[in-house]
């Protein structure tokens, strides 16, 4: 049984702080929520009256909230965590917060030996009930070592980013993807359905192609990720058949704001010489035109 | 054995009537590239110096081009195959062209009582030389019938796409959703290297999660497909976490075209009374904006 | 008094081609719309009832028509223009049409010895109707000296754009500017809206600024155009302000998709190393983009 | 003769400072680059080491800042301008900063009954140098009263924008507009320079037209200024107009990002019933999709 001090019992924090109860846990509670907090002690835990009094005593504090500048503020603020933390204690940000903000935390404590992991978790709202969330673990692999019981309180599953700082970076890009994605899929969908094709048709073909299972595993590994640019499929004719697919969303009025976006960085591509280039060298332009590769 | 006539020797078109006459095929080819139509002959196609010619006598032509406009071109044009085509032969047009253009081509075909079918392929240039394209067929059960044994001399799987001009429109959507989510894609892995996070980390997690898995089979069937708006992550929560993705992507050089697109689509969204809404109701708001639904 | 054939009479041809009877031509016109050929009647004009007739024995010949494919049509089709055009008239293309299917016929025709003028117009239908429209003449001096009385009766002032093609071209960079610009002013006035600050005080400012008089006149002459990149306002600040009006657009749910555009393209000009350049350079990055400049 | 507090010496504070200084000011000053300090201070100022030091005794205290952080840490963070500032002086913040930020920190001052303005500037460093800067000024009319003389100092001409925050509204929204017109304009020029269309042909039609003479001024005031969203020029011609300059543009190889991004807010337009409205009811649409309008 460890003992924890958990700020933060919104949609998210609230389930994840009453699964650590269930596994025996002890855990003293805080949120500005005072109905929050009294629904965690009715299932068991202590309430403190800040974030300091949470930290208190206890091997583990964990902080689950909205955004980097609350992180900080229950740390550093009047009252913070900062002021009460046990010197061998182990801080546990498990909030989705811009990876800069994280870094800058990690350091101010890190400069008065205060060990700090970020560890932000995936899945929804459902998983945090069910206890099955997948928890993405940045620190170190002693961190990792020492917290997994307790993640695995909260969590089915935890992947080692392989570092500091790399949980919070790698919620980054999988929410970014996630969520853009989801735009993207809604933009194709209408359009199919503007042509009068039922998405069953069209998810059927789809799902043996890139258009669903993505190009990460598929047509990436072999060409551009190897270095192999020769053309299986070249930009020139992708971005013809964006131009296709634009023409025919632009007379049916579907706005593609996303799609039209593609064609334009297609085109960019083409301009810089890539055009006879495989596909998948979109990547190697997105770099290019980052500074990250010359 | 059939007799057929192909129009469009290109990279898809040669590998494709070599193997029709591999499967033991009579194949009048024609070409404006002589040096393509030799290559066809040495392997034992016949030559013709028009569409018309290649047309003749044959019980199925197919043809293989560029773009819609040589498309009509070829068969309405002079000495093209219209002139020529026998009252009983099926002409398979197996281009990527513009559904719109193929509807027209198929009205005026039909109203000289010419039957035609839309059966764009999917896959690579390889696959068309191993004869494992997928073939996407519009037409008739009738007319897919038919031309089976044909198509499955070029291809390795059809998909019957449920009537005349269904092929070539889910053509269009296939490579609209492959081509603009390599682009998406590319935002994303460049972002991770900007971030210094390696790409295998990245790509374990997101292989469990929408953003890897698309959301057409995860996300959407238990709730937008089936009219279920309750969030089980907010459409206000979504926007949230793009905005902190195109901040870090805004500080580090990261330019994040689709992205910085994808957030005006979430913003308006929640302009319009979707901010409490699940994240795959931008499916709903990209209809209603597309006049699809009131 | 000349003798001119005129072929397209919508709302805008209708009233240009009034204007030259009005002035004493005579003028022979063509339309599939009867109803618009008969009002043309009713005040002088001839019917015809075939391009080729509309062109037969005259000296100029107008086409005013939606789209190039039209104009392609009315003149090489069967019963066109080109059956019966005298070899030394002049045939004036005031449509506005896609500049390479101008090139394109202006070539055709020139193949065959007839001289063909580019001249689309520019202002309302209220200034077709007073015969004051913007005349963009493209075509050599000798063809623009021949054709000036004529096109002065439908405007009231005529721009020699320099050359062959150059009529069309200029049209179409107006139109773009003008229409996208439409919509980035849109964006910026509903921004300012939703800070609930009053337009005018806006405008006020505004109309000092490049913000309301642009930057072709203000910004540009004195560096980009000169090739001076050094800062009088740096695009690292220029991007960093385009990020707080975005930030505060996204918190007052004003989508800004054009304004989110044009942050990428900031962006991305300071990751290819332009951030301590003057704002202007962002013309020199776009001419490096388009591969027009090393 | 003024005492003035003047904290943040950068390329735009420190001639504006030294301003002044020449106009006979008494100026205390304070920045954390000791370089710009004393090179104040070789022309009469006072050396201040800490914000609160610059504040003390002084009737107008005035900020040139980076960033609104910045500026809310000189402010209320230890050694902060709150901690000395008189009761009856006033607190000019000229740096540009986000207008809800400014908003709080206008708000936190007048709980604790310090007067505060936000006064940003226009133009550039060399009218800061010149003393010729536009001066922007948010604030109540006594305070812009009292303000006037000081601020005249630094700039040639004052717009008075009609209450608190409105100087930073109004500067945002400037910024807005000249930064992304800066790049829509960009677009427009490297479009021109593709086609061939010496730049100097499209300036001259363009001087005559919303192009460059902007909407504001021109097209708006009769049409959806008024409610009048009878057409002049339909938004369906604008959208057809955009589609051929992006094509041209795809077929000359020239990325339009917010070009592209501008069709698809018309194709929105169109897409919710605004096809034959006047091309200024853009406007109503954005207005709408915004949730400003129903």
């Amino acid at each position: 049984m460890a003992n924890i001090g958990f700020i933060g019992l919104g949609q998210m924090g609230s389930p994840m702080a009453k699964n650590l109860i269930k596994k025996g846990h002890q855990v003293v509670v805080y949120d500005i929520n005072k109905q929050a907090v009294n629904e965690l002690t009715s299932v068991g835990a202590i309430a403190a009256d800040s974030p300091a009094k949470a930290a208190k005593n206890n091997e583990f504090i964990i902080t689950m909230l909205p955004n980097g500048k609350l992180v900080e503020q229950v740390i550093f603020a009047e009252n913070g965590i900062k002021e009460t933390i046990s010197s061998n204690a182990l801080l546990i940000d498990m909030s989705t917060i811009h990876p800069l903000e994280s870094d800058s935390i990690r350091n101010r404590l890190a400069a008065i030996n205060i060990e700090f992991m970020d560890v932000p978790v995936g899945r929804t709202s459902t998983n945090a009930i069910d206890g099955t969330l997948l928890i993405l673990a940045g620190g170190s692999q002693s961190q990792i070592d020492r917290a997994s019981e307790i993640l695995l309180c909260m969590g089915s599953e935890i992947i080692n980013t392989g570092g500091p700082g790399r949980g919070i970076r790698v919620k980054l890009i999988n929410n970014f993807m996630s969520i853009a994605l989801n735009a993207l899929s809604a933009e194709a969908a209408t359009l199919c359905d503007a042509l009068e094709l039922p998405f069953d048709v069209a998810m059927q073909v789809m799902s043996g192609t890139p258009a669903s299972k993505g190009h990460f595993t598929t047509t990436w590994p072999n060409k551009v990720l190897k270095g192999d640019l020769t053309p299986a499929f070249m930009i020139d004719l992708a971005h013809k058949d964006l131009g296709i697919a634009l023409d025919v969303a632009n007379q049916l009025h579907v706005p593609l704001p996303m799609g039209a976006a593609s064609r334009e960085v297609y085109s960019q591509a083409r301009a810089m010489g890539r055009g006879k280039q495989d596909w998948t060298a979109i990547l190697e332009h997105c770099r290019f035109c980052s500074g990250l590769k010359k």
